[in-house]
């Protein structure tokens, strides 16, 4: 393999700009590993931060433009990288430059989550390739791991951290004791949450990822307005030291899971055993749990965001997609979609849950509790003292065996009317 | 795509044997995400065996041989699938597979260890695939990562829990206070170590594993024999207990760095922060962690053994090499050592070290014992508590701070020579 691959970049922001300093830092060792990758033009409407990155990566001849048609219409790129998200004119560019015979490598979640089927099969029409490894947990290759090395398998659950800044409030609240509010702020000064940080803590992020990782596990199309959310605004320490004490973490999840009776994909805060591979994932960092038949269990650990480790992801896309050129292969694998199954609702979904209820501090309260869930068939896995938190008032804690969200629910409003309780404070999953 | 894509099986134990179950099992899956993929032939000298590995994967129509070469001569075979292990007839399988034209998926560690390079490139003469994700890892899909999704990182170290064995041998004795021949009983009777564990124990199957991942990662040959070894037969609970005290971990680590100075690769038990990623791999999990630019910090976790885990990485080179046949896109990619680079000498090797020294209990023996290391210019990180062991003698542990194995060899044999010494009790790495 001798040729040269032209590629342009489009949006040479945090991703962008990462992804030509690295194409330029590493353009030797990428040419032994496939072709020798040439930036050919860069595309911002910045020109200024466009000249900039040009510069930092010390490349000569190339064009620089804030038109991205002349990106898409340029005969000689044969790979367009997609870095400014959004899912406006980010699908105009995707479209136009599929519709050219290019290649495109985008690392945009929200597009992918919602418009990932139609794209996907404009790329097979053309017989191009559209890659988005970046859009999924920045750096980790989960995306391919399951394109590829994982395809032999039946994948049963996924369960992901797929949200940096959550996992980093968590841990925050978890390692010293902080409130929510103070881990939030926390993650705020370091950059790690955005000024509104509506879309990573009530879980939106999340479900766009799990979207995508759960339409390529399942072979079913899942778009991310499919995806169920809670956020973890309403954790509060309590409940993070109510979980080390009865030997679980709390972390955000994206949940995932196939069986016979349907596909059920969610976002939420669980408590999960402090055991599991995923307790010891930490701070920013994110990771991808599966369990597959025949691999069984199975991680992929890493950096989910940040300019170089997305970096990452969409240069391995870039020379994924300049091997298939070289190799007259384009459109190698593409959506795989192609099973129906019914989407389970979320009251279906079947979990242990963490149940903690503020009462009157007086006798008969546990026996009252008890038998309302006991009512709706739910059996107590453990119990924690009740807590006298003054003015008359005290704490039960309890963990259930599973239920459905459904009863659950109902059992909720149950002990809720109970005179011997004052509120539920909190209903939080338990996985295990 | 719809061709039908011919496979055969050679060696049906615990590997080969998974991989047909598997084949069969997740066909309708496997047809989805590729093509239909059709067992034509099985292969065994145990013609008893190879009949219930057939009829437990429900095949019709299979062909049942001993003889290899009805298989490697078999025009409508497209993928021969190696897995009878060793260094002899494998080699002379897979050489005449690959000069028939057709590809090979392999799971064997000590022909690619040692004769990867050979291999490869006749591979790559005849346009045809050999892959061996299952050499390494078991499941883990650590090659095609380091090959594909990884190929724009400059890898600068890799620190592999790849031998399950002795991962399932340490945590015994962390988690229970076993000392080394009990774990090892005990990982004997679970089969997780073979009734000669020499392999294991002294580091000669991991050594076979992190030559191949060197390779792939830093685009030079190096073979098993360039590894040196160091198992973990005289670690012993003492060891562990300290190891604990000063916030370490004990794992058997293959690590591998490269620099401007070279490369270095070795085998051998070390310890590590207890917040290290591999740390919390536990039992007979395997685990790869990855340093790279720009990726940052990864890892890839699994299970490193097993009929159905090993089958997973098979099968998922079978649907690799299958999608390079109907995209007539075989030989995508082969053997990237194109570079030379220097191996670095064990003795170059620069760590911290952990040394446990036992001595006369008597005052004057600390001074002379870091006034010794001293003289070596190797300081100190930590120091623990001299521990009275009886009969006049006493332990002193230390932790230096970073020094060649060259200066740490002479300084042992400094302290070793001072009359307040009775003998060095230990001397292991600390990585972090």
């Amino acid at each position: 393999m001798s040729e040269k691959v032209n590629v342009a970049i489009i949006g040479v922001g945090t991703v962008g700009g990462g992804a030509c300093e690295v194409l330029c830092k590493n353009t030797d060792i990428i040419a032994i590993r496939s072709t020798k990758i040439n930036i050919k033009a860069i595309c911002d409407l910045d020109l200024v931060k466009a000249r900039a990155v040009s510069d930092k990566s010390g490349l000569k001849d190339v064009i620089i433009t804030k038109n991205w048609q002349d990106i898409v219409n340029d005969p000689e790129v044969d790979i367009v990288v997609e870095t400014i998200g959004g899912t406006g004119v980010a699908k105009e560019i995707i479209v136009s430059a599929i519709n050219n015979k290019k290649s495109v490598v985008s690392a945009n979640k929200d597009l992918m989550a919602r418009d990932g089927g139609e794209l996907l099969a404009l790329a097979a029409q053309n017989k191009v390739d559209l890659f988005f490894e970046a859009s999924v947990a920045g750096g980790i290759p989960i995306i391919q791991a399951m394109k590829e090395s994982l395809a032999g398998n039946d994948v049963k659950q996924i369960m992901g951290i797929v949200n940096g800044t959550t996992n980093y409030i968590l841990t925050k609240m978890t390692e010293t004791g902080a409130d929510f509010n103070e881990a939030l702020a926390d993650a705020q000064r370091l950059g790690y949450a955005e000024a509104d940080p509506t879309n990573d803590i009530e879980g939106y992020d999340a479900a766009r990822k799990m979207a995508i990782l759960a339409s390529i596990a399942f072979n079913v199309r899942v778009r991310n307005d499919m995806v169920p959310v809670e956020g973890i605004t309403k954790i509060d320490s309590w409940d993070i030291a109510y979980a080390k004490e009865f030997g679980y973490v709390m972390k955000m999840l994206g949940v995932a899971t196939s069986d016979s009776d349907g596909v059920e994909v969610r976002v939420n805060p669980v408590m999960i055993p402090a055991e599991h591979p995923l307790a010891s994932v930490k701070d920013s960092f994110n990771a991808v749990y599966v369990d597959s038949y025949p691999l069984g269990q199975a991680m992929f650990y890493g950096r989910g965001a940040g300019s170089l480790p997305t970096a990452s992801a969409v240069v391995g896309d870039v020379i994924n997609a300049t091997r298939n050129i070289t190799n007259n292969s384009r459109g190698r694998w593409g959506c795989t979609c192609a099973l129906t199954k019914r989407m389970k609702t979320l009251e279906e979904s079947i979990s242990k849950y963490y149940l903690r209820v503020a009462v009157h501090d007086r006798s008969g309260v546990f026996a009252s509790l008890t038998s309302a869930l006991a009512k709706h068939n739910i059996s107590l896995e453990s119990v924690m003292q009740r807590r006298s938190i003054g003015d008359g008032e005290a704490v039960i804690v309890i963990v259930t065996h599973k239920v459905s969200h459904a009863s659950m629910l109902l059992a909720a409003e149950t002990v809720r009317a109970l005179d011997t309780v004052l509120r539920i404070e909190s209903l939080i999953r338990v996985e295990d």
